[in-house]
């Protein structure tokens, strides 16, 4: 059978191949028909030389093509919507309604939407214009092609080829090599497909948009510290993204990483009181989202014990018990949440519901709850913090608040953290010891609300301390934020007006772009600003 | 002879050391009288904790303390100006005026007063309120004490214990572990005498700044890498920045280093013709200035082969040849340039003035040309790259376009690059192909303007594409910019009013700050912005 053709510099070839792989259907436990070449790092050199020379020649174009893409990309994505969630589903077993596609994709479309518009807006790149020294700096693109190694529990939002890191790394001016998550290949080869005639549509470099769909881990080393590379955005494992980190960092590349995060739920007393059956149907809806395959999936609770605490863990147990496992995404995901239970429970866990492979047509684990106490907890903090990418989540029960403050100062940097308290102020007391030990240790802090939605808006933190991340001032959702991970600071010293970027020209680009001029956030022209300040 | 104590949470007290070391005086050559420790792991340990527990009680203090710190630090070092104008000069050989009483140390003072009133203003966190989904970030502290370690070769501006990555670490509400440069620790120490009074003064923790003199290079991978620490800045050579930035890196730790830079400079055609006379004038008291050991020294010179360009290097060679050499900060210096300059002829530059050590009183080089073919330079571009820390300059000749081109496309990431062309436009055509490939390669690029004046300015960047730092997102200098790196973005989802930080609130907390609320920058109060927006 031929391999499928990858996307290099503008054209879809024989792939210069290490070997091949198919994709699983997660439902069926059945091997996907198309056979994918793992590409050579020959291959990988050739995209990084054509991103390379593309990067350049994107220099001197002006950014409405982009955003022309972006908009042209998002519409031909939803020209292909029926093909894409038939095709997302088969190799994801995720639900067609209403995540695939009432949820997911319309999600994607509108992050490429707002990445237009933040491309033809331009504000994003902070333009600071000191008139009396006549110093100017703004972000722009970075000296290469940004790769993108997206993730397998969202084949739209997170796709390497049109999802967040994408469209960031898009609209901060930078072309993108596509290195698809094996799970979904033909997904991803759908939205190259479309990216790629929206590219040539806008009239942008051949190879803006590049498709590899796998490389072996050395090549992956290489590829993320190649002189040629501008930078690196991952979402996955937390031990294929230290690997990635530790090979970019030694090539001073830089690289964002979204690895892994078990997002505390705080439950206190006051609200289990109050409304402890809503907040376990909430849990019990957050934690099974998706299977529970959510890099903000609630993984682990804490409750004071007592006996309220244990009546909300009995009415979360039985909802978990009652519904039907989720098939999960790929053929090792059993297995690995049967493992991650295993060293739970080594470490002091008991399993509450659940805690077993669920046999069946497709890849399942039973919904499960653990719980340990806080004890425990404080003897093997990092044990216990092992995350179970599924319907998985451990209950810690802390005798009093010292030792709730003591498992909080035992955490490892998350992407968020939750804590629920009643509307009455019982709460209060208990919250304010509570937060300020749990807020500098995740990324993004929530009240009464559970950690799985991500809204793309500007205020979103999808980041957050390591290892979570990588790095803790950035963020891989909201946009404008989210691009100036992909992006270099630039400043302009005594340099003639007419060699300067529009951005920090005088004259405001759009009329209505911000910028940073001498301390005031304004719309107006360096001019008309400079008279203002006269009066 | 007793040790010189460190500064441990809030004690002088005597050092649990490793060893000993004294500084010298350049200018005579001698070891100063004073013997300072060298600090162990366990020291190093003690710092930490200390500082990690400042770091958490400062969350909860109100930031206007922050400010009076800085102001009254910078009152402080008003006071003690002569005292640390003598042992600077007695410790570095810089001159007293204009460099040290004149120049560094009110800059070193401005710069503290500049951050104080980033603190007060409190814009500099990019506050975020996306009121529909109610959900709202900014920048806050990281969680643990910053590192400083200060070059040699700033004794104020950068000082670990008073310089720019100081201010910009206290400022972000980090408290600071200063490594001193173990070529001034007396200046070092009265800068951490006039800190810790401040500290006392303001109320804030006893550990919010704590002073090391130096640590064996294992314990400074360990310290970069610690658990307990949030960040660290470095300021110094490739070589040690290398090490610590691996270490920290493995440890997730944020390290931001600024490391080494040639700084290219291009004089055009028509700008020789134009004003060769002046800007090798120019070019020379940039190269030698504080001996030409600043990171912004023009160490490389690209012009375009011919008689003018001939005369152009004819006439700098005389004024270097004709100038007294400066004297060094340390005993290693002269030998240190010496390799470098033997590193350079060995890949094919010729002497064209100097290149030797100069005898002397104190430690000297002689003020030193070089030039090179363009063929030379690309056949060796990495090893013609050696930076020569003093005022050793190489001239690449370039045969035409193409090959200055090419030259600039060999070059590694700097801090700046600049180029010098005619008034008349003769060089615009020329300006126009050179751009495109050096404004990635560099953090600020210059026009008709050497580079060793480095603003405090809101739109300078200090900062450029590894190697010349470690992430080409990040400035060293520039208020409030600097301040981000020593920031974590924080974001608030869903959480009620009472329980934000203050730059979060509906109230705008100054009335006066800038806070990025539905896209729009203002000053106003969440409130007052709806109601504005609904008319």
């Amino acid at each position: 059978m031929a391999l499928q053709p990858v996307l290099i510099n503008g054209e879809w070839r024989q792939s210069k191949s290490d070997g091949s792989f198919q994709a699983v259907n997660p439902t069926e436990k059945q091997k996907m028909p198309q056979e994918f070449p793992v590409s050579s790092l020959e291959e990988v050199e050739e995209a990084l030389q054509a991103g390379y020379e593309a990067a350049a020649a994107l220099r001197s174009m002006p950014v409405g093509k982009i955003a022309d893409f972006l908009e042209q990309y998002a519409s031909n994505i939803d020209a292909r919507t029926d093909e894409l969630v038939e095709i997302a589903f088969q190799e994801t077993a995720l639900p067609r309604e209403p995540r695939l596609r009432s949820g997911e994709l319309p999600r994607t479309t509108n992050q490429l939407r707002q990445a237009a518009a933040a491309v033809r807006d331009r504000s994003w790149c902070l333009a600071t214009i000191d008139t009396g020294v006549n110093i100017r700096s703004k972000y722009g693109p970075l000296n290469g092609p940004v790769a993108v190694f997206g993730p397998n529990n969202f084949p739209y939002a997170f796709n390497s080829a049109a999802g967040g890191d994408f469209a960031a790394a898009i609209a901060a001016g930078n072309p993108v090599i596509a290195k698809a998550n094996t799970s979904h290949p033909v997904t991803t080869r759908i939205f190259a497909e479309a990216a790629f005639e929206a590219v040539q549509r806008a009239g942008l470099p051949r190879a803006m948009v590049q498709l590899l769909y796998r490389i072996k881990a050395d090549v992956g080393l290489k590829f993320v510290s190649h002189p040629l590379i501008g930078a690196t955005g991952f979402t996955g494992s937390r031990w294929a993204g230290l690997q990635l980190k530790e090979a970019a960092d030694k090539g001073g590349k830089p690289i964002y990483l979204e690895m892994s995060s078990i997002n505390p739920v705080y439950v206190l007393p006051g609200a289990i009181e109050e409304r402890g059956d809503a907040i376990a149907q909430e849990f019990f809806a957050s934690c099974t989202l998706g299977a529970g395959q959510f890099c903000t999936n609630p993984g682990l609770t804490v409750v004071l014990a007592g006996d309220s605490s244990e009546q909300f863990l009995a009415r979360a147990a039985s909802l978990f018990g009652s519904a039907r496992p989720g098939t999960l995404l790929g053929r090792r995901a059993p297995q690995d949440l049967a493992a991650a239970v295993e060293v739970l429970k080594k470490n002091g866990a008991e399993v509450v519901v659940g805690g077993e492979i669920a046999e069946g047509p497709g890849y399942a684990f039973q919904n499960t709850i653990l719980r340990v106490s806080g004890d425990m907890f404080i003897e093997n903090p990092h044990a216990l913090q092992t995350e179970a990418f599924g319907a998985v989540s451990l209950m810690v029960f802390a005798r009093d608040v010292e030792q709730m403050k003591a498992v909080t100062r035992n955490f490892e940097g998350n992407l968020t953290g939750c804590i629920y308290s009643d509307t009455r102020g019982s709460d209060d007391a208990l919250y304010a010891q509570i937060e300020p030990e749990l807020r500098p240790k995740v990324g993004r802090l929530l009240n009464d609300k559970m950690p799985t939605g991500v809204a793309v808006t500007p205020a979103m933190n999808h980041g957050g301390p390591y290892p979570a991340t990588g790095h803790p001032g950035f963020t891989a959702v909201g946009i404008p934020a989210s691009l100036l991970r992909f992006g270099a600071l630039y400043s302009y010293d005594n340099v003639r007006q007419d060699r300067l970027p529009p951005e920090l020209r005088d004259q405001n680009p759009t009329g209505q772009m911000w910028r940073l001029i001498d301390r005031v956030w304004t719309q107006k022209d360096v001019d008309s600003q400079a008279r203002a300040g006269a009066h």
